[in-house]
């Protein structure tokens, strides 16, 4: 693969090296960008993207790069060009020009890390997440992270210098730098893009694929790729749902939760919209609602505020939306509090983004959770990834939902408790909703919040109107 | 991740198992699906895609599921549902479902297969593709290949029954059945969607990647993906460009080397274009000499032909029409003999093609090379991944292409023996070409040659007719 320049100043990683380094108060860190990985051999890899903290100290993509150092001593250690690249891959970045465009010291043959880790008295790392380079990373190091730990995130043991190396990194890019959020907004713009072209693609009697398809040549068009597996599904009730291949229905919802990745720098929007291009009645008082408790929750992201008491705004401001239209009986704040909201909004309200669209998942709840904290038993709430108090910088997403599932509406388990709360007869008059969600991605500022997904529009008219629109060419 | 029943019957399924179970003469054997491999961390993984030799035989995408059997008793062992998959990842195939629609005899948890296979008196594998699975399957069945041996294709040591395996598997695969067949040609129609797309897409000031973006589309709207990393750039000398950000200038020729994975089942298609939708001389000259050397070389695609010496014809083909550029000098057979075609035409003029883009490279040379054949030592014909005779059912690339490199016609080494043969002055005159490839997918019948791409135009003019046309929706 060729490497290209990475696309920022060199003072950019230069300067998060060396805030890096006086953290970890001279001790040294090595940090693995990680393999091409085979999709179906060798030689047909799946598109590489270097590792997350890799990236955020280079900037570069490079495949099997380390970056070793301390105080103002990095260095990166690469394998040397093959002899016919030139004739394969055409001409890289030189090794030279590598070396300027990313301010270490010096790039060497990776032939030479034994020895330059030798030199050491051990250094701090994170663990690599490619299966290849982690056993790599375990034959040079000597760490006992197994193979298959990376299946269990939140579960990931870090001891001593890893430790502390995992805190200096998490403080760093828990609080966004003015170049990141450069590209984060970029991010968003390609996610705009997408998601108009998506809607202006819908129409009963094409595919979930054709709007799919339709959204992600927008992010190709500006070569970003998706930042994770596209949702674009009538099935939003499925959180997850992988699957494009179901027609669109005049009276269906489409449910589009699709983001770029714009130079390894994460979107994650969701919005959802009506196939004919009108709601009917029952949708548009779940979609109100729905977007009530976005606007809600949204209100309050600023510095100082704990992220789980917004999922818990949103929960309220849900549960008292599904009192007013007679679903649940009661009082609102007693039904969040016991848990209810979670029968038709079973995750959490939103998550760090940044280089990850789950920001530094790789290390479990570490980013996601303030020491002392953890996650809740509550069905629902156990699924909030992220309860830290916000300061300035981070970027997070803000994504209620509403979502009518059958195994979780049909589990004696989940709804027992509930069930003399809920209406099931007014609840059947709202089956043409299987699922909504509205997310944005906003940004904490001493200002308030900034959403950089507000040019994507969300108000339900304004949706509404853009479906199966006639589009110019941009 | 959902697991979805196979594309095709259970009958598909079960007859190639029953045989491969009859050239195994009742040994038993297993086969790995891979795993989900982690992008940037383990829940945000690159899509998935069993490894080819489970899909052949079982038509499913099912990540950590193994295969393993013999005569008609064949069982897959697989990771039973999460508790919360429902909510997640949406309803599945149930196990009943999935046993039904692949047709064998039970389907178990994996947590079963050790006893399984303790019950066996050994069993024949081939090794998986990615590293995590070698790694679990290393540790259940003891087999020596390292962690990194798939780096190296053209290397992988088989012995004894993995031997065995390997030679009966290739002999299935080679000659592709009707079910493969179907799956193959809706593979090439999503090709040709694509580069018609990319051909409209294509005007002057755009990028590359809006071209690539239109031409991904097309496959995306179909539920298909690229089958392998797309090359859609105005460098057609780098041959395994991966990078699609030049813009496009009126001069420029466009190479979209671009193919689909319909099912798992892939197509591979190169077409070459003008941005401006107009051929200069130069452009036309040696693009006619590539279609003629692609018209000549799809021609020998018979049962029994050798396809080294397809090879050699379309080198032939090239060789005569650049001396009657007279870019050459001399005789073109002798040419052909010392290598000297390969200074603008250094690749092999095809491979083997199936499910994966490269059929059965996983196993190294040993689909590609008949047994007692090897690679060549000369330049430009040592890269030819193909040397058998052929037979009804191969499915077969044929791909010729110049290219004017400036690594290989700037390197002493390789020019120094044909300086005396090559006009640098003639040649100066074709600067404005940097690489055209015209490549289809062709089927060998006992008829003749099948060109499962023969929709997509080739022709000079009918391309530069479709370049920036405005097209119907389809």
């Amino acid at each position: 693969m060729s490497v290209l320049v990475p696309p920022q100043p060199a003072a950019v990683y230069v300067s998060r090296r060396s805030r890096l380094s006086r953290a970890l108060a001279g001790e040294p860190a090595i940090f693995f960008a990680g393999d091409l990985v085979p999709r179906n051999y060798a030689a047909n890899t799946y598109p590489y993207r270097a590792h997350s903290h890799f990236l955020y100290f280079t900037g570069v993509h490079w495949p099997g790069a380390v970056l070793l150092g301390s105080g103002d001593g990095w260095e990166i250690f690469a394998a040397p060009p093959a002899p016919d690249d030139p004739l394969w891959i055409g001409p890289s970045a030189t090794w030279d020009e590598l070396q300027a465009a990313t301010g270490v010291r010096k790039i060497r043959p990776l032939g030479e890390l034994r020895t330059a880790l030798d030199s050491l008295r051990g250094v701090a790392t994170l663990p690599a997440v490619h299966p290849r380079t982690r056993a790599r990373q375990a034959s040079l190091l000597g760490r006992p992270w197994g193979a298959h730990d990376e299946a269990e995130s939140g579960t990931v043991a870090l001891a001593g210098k890893d430790a502390e190396l995992a805190e200096a990194v998490i403080s760093l890019r828990l609080q966004h730098d003015a170049p990141a959020l450069e590209l984060l907004r970029q991010s968003a713009e390609g996610a705009r893009a997408g998601h108009l072209a998506g809607m202006a693609a819908t129409r009963p009697g094409r595919r979930e694929s054709d709007v799919r398809a339709a959204i992600e040549a927008e992010f190709a068009a500006r070569g970003m790729t998706p930042a994770y597996g596209s949702i674009v599904t009538v099935h939003g009730e499925v959180l997850h749902n992988e699957h494009s291949h179901h027609p669109l229905r005049a009276g269906d919802l489409l449910l589009a939760d699709c983001g770029a990745d714009c130079h390894g720098w994460a979107s994650d929007v969701t919005r959802t919209w009506p196939v004919s291009g009108a709601w009917s009645p029952t949708q548009r008082a779940l979609y109100d609602l729905v977007l009530q408790a976005n606007q809600d929750a949204t209100a309050m992201v600023r510095p100082g505020v704990r992220y789980r008491d917004i999922h818990l705004r949103a929960s309220l401001t849900l549960a008292r939306g599904l009192v007013d239209l007679g679903i649940f009986r009661g009082d609102p704040e007693g039904l969040v509090e016991r848990g209810a909201h979670a029968l038709f909004f079973p995750h959490g309200v939103g998550h760090l983004l940044g280089l990850d669209v789950h920001d530094m998942e790789d290390l479990g709840d570490r980013a996601g959770y303030a020491p002392g904290r953890a996650r809740s038993r509550q069905f629902g709430t156990c699924y909030l990834r992220l309860d830290r108090d916000l300061a300035p910088g981070m970027l997070v997403t803000i994504e209620p939902g509403l979502y009518l599932v059958p195994a979780i509406l049909g589990d004696r388990a989940l709804c027992g408790p509930f069930e003399a709360d809920l209406d099931r007869e007014r609840l059947a008059a709202y089956a043409d909703v299987r699922g909504i969600r509205i997310e944005d991605d906003v940004l904490c500022t001493e200002a308030g919040p900034d959403v950089l997904t507000a040019a994507i529009p969300r108000d339900a008219d304004a949706v509404a109107a853009l479906v199966g629109a006639p589009r110019d060419a941009d």
